[in-house]
């Protein structure tokens, strides 16, 4: 059945399977010590245009998240993030597992306001129980966010500075990175995400890759950070195997080249729902398409095409998600145009 | 170079490699729900002769223990292993990472004994201060043990026996199982293993994978795993990653086929070195092989060839460790037959 | 000045003194197996009708909090609690720090309702991403609340049936319980608790104690309990010292008669206000007085008096917290009722 | 019956209690911010003449060396210890809860050597495998040790400077520093252990106090380390109680009196036992006696007399404790040397 379900229902893009194949049986150490994770590193500073960034590959977002507060934050500080964050909602609790509290923040999309930001701040800066508190250390931010938002420039800017005035750390989540970087909404680059963060990770499981994301620290990681993502379980044995996908990703553009082709045909998907009458659920940002149906429509869709069911609006509606990926085509597009016609038959026959 | 420096050096089996291939562009859904890992699973529930196992796949060893142990134990427990066991030694302290203790055991090459075990426990039962002690809740082996030996299927019954007498789960770490099932020396099969332990990993990544360990609970699994795994930031998005790989590694015997291979390797490897002269630190059991060096000669041989640095004897003499594979090949035991006769002429000119 | 800042400004109740006085010299064993502690737990055993109650005694409320709610989940758990609760509030994160996630409630006066707990478990337990989410283990309840209001004794039977449909433990903080079943709103007994809850403690610290509270296990407490409040850094090496607290104060109802001592206060201090005029933020439960007063009031005030600042209601009016304790005499009303009459002097002369 | 079995089977010294009595209405702020505390914490800065000391007071030992460690540490790091010292054996693994592995080291009668210390780090240093190894961040010692025997000044200057060369934090941990102060072997100061230390305690729970340490950081403390303390359940409310006592310990030299007093009651209860005939373990160094018995002696001698049980030396002897202290009467010594006589007597007709 067509699927739109996800970003990481399918492998990996034609040439990061090819460079596997080709390095093979190449003898590379281990532990992150070969020379296609040394090579991807150097690549990704030059796309942050930020030499001394220090670079490190880890198989999953949650553990990357999970690796990085705990290691940025002191043990009395918790990390502030949108009440939607995914650290807050869809980790199992891995940031308390860790030790840390997630301090939630009203949001709208999916985003945090420096208003509500630095209002919490002042707050907590005022309470004179402040010692019994757990105190902020660090803002969460997902870039594209769980709703496919994206933080502008100038928003990324008021939070750094607030973040500069009341002494934490920021650190963007960017799971999905790509899409952001390839939307047409976007003015944050790469270099600016290097001058404005502690820590970021340019995700590739869900851009193109098996598994894998980069994680950046633009100003130098945490001490002895490889023996901290030992203790933590995270490191594996053959580093090669995210190094070499993310050596093909940073080769010719194909990062952002794939997060194009996707973002492209997301518009595309998008118009095939708008033409056949569907309501957007809010306009399409990044790869991710929320529809708005009745309890009917989608239990009738549900038989033709797979998707996401997102949340409940009311008794009567809903909200489905589909994304787009490296990997979606034009061919499916038209099916899905296709399945759109046949639902519509369907729905009228039910009248 | 030719290199003998770990079992984890090259990429995977050919046929997981044409397995990824084959099956990259199918939509198959995340974390572990993909069809290649319930077919991975029961293959192996079958290997095991264990139709109730619960099998999980895992990113990495490190990862697995600390998961595993975490899980099974109490709060209050710890886990019981060799002084020379890899969580006590070379995890960089994920155990203690996750709140517990390992308590060291006396080991002889790599080995407790059910003995020393037993005396142990019977100490602590004794302590009048026991409630101030960490309890042991766990025995941790190795199998292979990081010496390269194995328990004989005796000497498991008898751990297990202890194990049962005082309340204790028993877990096997099986980073490199494969080869040691593949040992001539080896008594222990895998429905063995299921029927005496807790928990037991199946490795992959030293065994042919490019990523990925198989645990199996024989008796179920602890309450709630997924979540737990997923707190821990172990889950990767992809399951299917290691589904696939598994699932080739278990069809037709794969995994024991291409482990047998690399014990009939490791044994040419040893009788090269013992043709040149050279003496075996201990008998070979599975793909590691032991030899001992002048520093001088170490220091020669380590021109010709890399190699693994073991542990110093004494002054003048150490240790090396070499490791044969599934991707070692005849032609490079030819081409170590070269080598060490080049060496042998080098070592002469220094006299 | 006169102060009625807190409930734990002054020492301990003058037979608790004596106690202490009289038995110094004995000679006990330590860590908790001293008589004192044996009487005192017996005692409690009694006063609960339960004799098969587990009784530990620990130093503070945060200490025991984190203790009962770290050794009572599972580690995939977290604990249900009201957006005012103390652990989710006033306990800098201790609750995270030992692995587990708050997960809030909404409160009215400091309670939660059986209808919002109930929809909460029902929306979780259909939520389809339920393996991603911390999965709920336990409802922490604080009898009486920070807002000094009480739950009826059906309140609680309906939670505790919610608890038992959905397979949660109950918890209740009973850091001020004294002052709450001395309370003449309040129709929940001691062996009620002991009948509802999986655990409960009945606070010392505040209610005429040095340091100390009572932890019961109705139904037994958890494996190797005393090993794991020694693992927490929670056993007191003279065990007695609370020991020979809580046995005074469950000798001849002391522990009930200083708290009616308090509430019958807690009343004359409310009416001393009410005649002066001022507004009640909410109807006397147990002792904690709530005055609504403007910030020019306030600042009058707080010249004369030591109080606490509770919150902002506007930008004109704040509340502010009294506490009437074991401790607070009739004298102290009296002195008030002249406070108040010299305010009201100061605040005609500002007009 | 006559018991020596440790130095916390009584209350607290007379002085104590008498100020106890006499603050007992004072109104005084809680969590330590009371007078009493602030004017405690005042004379200990004079009394290790380090007026920028930061000096917080804890219940007990265990909770302070969790804290310490936890939080001098970073993440990745363990701490070194004596294979027989208190963390790393008799605090229920409460390091490992934090966790902190602990690096054992070998011991001589409760000591490590300076060389030992300078032999591990060197090894670790040149580990070439380091990444994957606990790192060790902090030497602990206990002065005295469980062993009762001291450090001297120049010891403790070479372990220092090791500390400094490898970059590692001294921790001191005093449960029984009072005694090791009045000893006639001791030549370390409070100034010495405040010039040569990132941190110590001076032991209140077994030197006179009902509960509590006075924990020492001579070049401050950790950051918010009041809110790293109430986040690990530490925090009094009723701070006031340990502020009281360690208020009274430091005037006129309490602590230091009765400290000497215990030494001498000490150095009596030796000569009684020597004087009997028996043999001393190891000769008297602070106030715990080690004595050499047969199993049949410590059968009847356990019939008069209340002691330890320290450890078997072989199939016949074993080795007992016992410990004087500041509340040892020189009644207490004659009574020894009557039950001593009647041990004789019984002893011979068992012959």
């Amino acid at each position: 059945m067509l699927s739109f379900e996800s970003d990481y229902i399918q492998g990996c893009h034609e040439r990061i399977l090819q460079a596997l194949v080709a390095s093979n049986y190449e003898r590379e150490p281990g532990y992150g010590a070969d020379s296609y994770s040394r090579r991807a590193a150097e690549k990704i500073r030059r796309a942050c245009e930020c030499p001394k960034a220090e670079v490190f590959f880890i198989a999953g977002g949650t553990q990357t998240n999970q690796l990085v507060i705990s290691t940025l934050l002191d043990s009395h500080e918790g990390v502030l993030a949108a009440a939607t964050g995914h650290i807050a909602c869809h980790e199992a609790g891995a940031i308390e597992y860790s030790g840390h509290k997630v301090l939630e923040l009203p949001q709208k999309e999916g985003k945090i306001s420096a208003r509500d930001l630095s209002a919490w701040l002042t707050e907590f800066s005022m309470d004179q129980n402040r010692d019994h508190l757990v105190f902020p250390g660090m803002v969460y931010l997902s870039q594209p966010t769980e709703y496919g938002t994206l933080y502008s420039l100038e928003e990324l800017m008021d939070i750094r500075n607030i973040c500069d005035a009341f002494g934490l750390r920021l650190y963007i989540d960017g799971a999905r990175l790509g899409y952001g970087l390839a939307s047409a909404c976007n003015d944050v680059s790469l270099p600016d995400l290097a001058r404005l963060c502690d820590a970021f990770y340019i995700g590739g499981t869900k851009v193109g890759a098996l598994c894998g994301e980069a994680l950046v620290f633009p100003f130098g990681a945490p001490k002895q950070f490889l023996t901290k993502v030992k203790q933590r379980g995270a490191m594996l044995a053959k580093g090669r195997l995210i190094g070499v996908q993310f050596d093909t990703l940073f080769t010719d553009d194909l990062y952002l080249k794939i997060s194009q082709h996707a973002m492209a045909m997301a518009e595309k998907l998008r118009d095939v729902f708008v033409e056949a009458g569907f309501t957007l659920h809010m306009p399409l940002v990044s790869n991710q398409i929320f529809i708005v149906l009745t309890m009917d429509q989608r239990n009738v869709l549900s038989t033709h095409l797979r998707f996401s069911f997102w949340e409940r609006l009311d008794s009567e509606c809903c909200v489905i998600r589909l994304a787009a990926s490296w990997a979606t085509t034009e061919q499916e597009v038209e099916e899905l145009r296709a399945v759109l016609k046949e639902f519509k038959k369907e729905m009228e026959m039910l009248k």
